[in-house]
């Protein structure tokens, strides 16, 4: 994932994008390997875009700078980055004047700040915005397929739902994903370690890991995700639930206290 | 900066830590240029980091990842980024021991666990961490100074403040920064783009930046963000406040509300 925008690198605006895309992946069973974001400026958006090529990923997201301003950047940064030139789409052209319809401005004077939106580097395809003016982009680059989403979260999770998850959906078939978190109060991280890291030989393929969430009192405590991912519904549930039920002995025998906090750790897998 | 951990990557977490140097940095006149979030895997960890040197940059701040589980492995990423070995640092072992004594544990077993925050890539610091267990890292390679922070916040802000700010500081000299945020009402971005790319021909080192809000009943509503940088503090006031001023000007007579939300807009430059 590719996020775009000065605010993001000063501190003016948190990325909930990222963390927003991050979490409905995860929800899929899939996820990031990567977030980057970058400035506003067409050298770095087409270092990053470069970046996330060079993992071969399925999917690259791309969000913000697709609006009229001078500072929206990210069509002509992903243009240099792919060595592509900028034209006007027609079908986004359309879509924007659709747009400003819709909302009673029909007769409204196409400036060069509407058109830009329409610009864009050549094969790419536009994508319906139902919430807003700039039209997503969908571009294909070898295995990869490149979206490009605006940094409005409304608009951005709108074409997502609609019309990036879809895609995403199908490539993965189904997989499946249970997630377990058990809130531990009285063990240290330290301590903690070696029982994650017998439990990881026991089930590889598993994702464990502790959050510290400060000591209060003298008493240590930690939130310990735990997710498995699988194409067996049941198998992953079992797996899921068995670790579980097999560290909760672990710490507790270490004299701390578990709670479930999402997910059941209670129900033991065998 | 470089900030590691999967809970970022799927939605677990908001990397509120990235926000926060992020505005740390804008205050003193500086700003980050990249941030890039991997997962706890060392492979990745180093090719971040490689990424992030590519730059030149002056400074690489590295965050999360420094403590005793298995998944904390930064330290490994950075050593492997930088083909370096990895060696017990006493000076981290000490402050390891002093902080368990600290907390009234000074007889606890340095287990392998807590002997592994003391395991460092050579010719790396440890920096003393008032607030949690594991050291933070200094490590200069060439004109890059990189420093790598524990993921708790108030751990990592605590270093931060402590021990990076003062040496980005005396680097940066004494630069001054202006912000004003205006909130406009009534015009759409279309409409206020050329009115953001004349100003910015007016005063082409300036930041101006419109972040749209949404429209409700019918009416468009955009923060506008407007920066000035430079070493003369009476300069920088004078032209933030020039272009405040202006922009309201252009902007209230294209028929829109403007009000000061931050900052002072109201006295001109001249």
């Amino acid at each position: 994932m590719l996020t775009v925008g000065k605010e993001l690198l000063i501190g003016r605006t948190l990325n909930t994008n990222a963390h927003w895309v991050g979490k409905r992946l995860a929800r899929m069973g899939t996820m990031l390997s990567e977030i980057t974001t970058v400035d506003d400026d067409p050298e770095e958006i087409a270092s990053g875009l470069k970046g996330c090529l060079a993992r071969s990923a399925d999917f690259v997201v791309v969000v913000g700078g697709l609006g009229p301003t001078p500072d929206d950047m990210t069509l002509k940064g992903i243009a240099k980055g792919l060595g592509r030139t900028m034209k006007s789409n027609g079908k986004a052209l359309s879509l924007i004047k659709e747009h400003n319809k819709k909302r009673g401005m029909g007769d409204i004077k196409m400036t060069s700040a509407r058109r830009k939106m329409a610009l864009m580097p050549v094969g790419a395809k536009p994508i319906r915005n139902e919430v807003g003016t700039a039209p997503g982009v969908r571009l294909g680059v070898g295995k990869t397929t490149i979206f490009s989403l605006p940094g409005v979260p409304s608009e951005m999770k709108s074409i997502f739902v609609r019309s990036v998850e879809p895609e995403i959906g199908e490539m993965l078939g189904k997989l499946h994903r249970k997630y377990i978190s058990l809130k531990l109060e009285g063990i240290f991280e330290s301590a903690l370690a070696p029982i994650i890291e017998r439990e990881l030989k026991r089930h590889p393929g598993a994702y464990i890991k502790s959050h510290p969430r400060g000591v209060r009192d003298g008493t240590s405590k930690i939130e310990l995700d735990i997710v498995v991912v699988g194409a067996e519904r049941g198998r992953v549930e079992q797996t899921a639930e068995r670790i579980g039920w097999e560290m909760k002995g672990e710490i507790e025998a270490a004299g701390a206290t578990v709670r479930s906090a999402r997910g059941t750790a209670r129900r033991a897998g065998g």
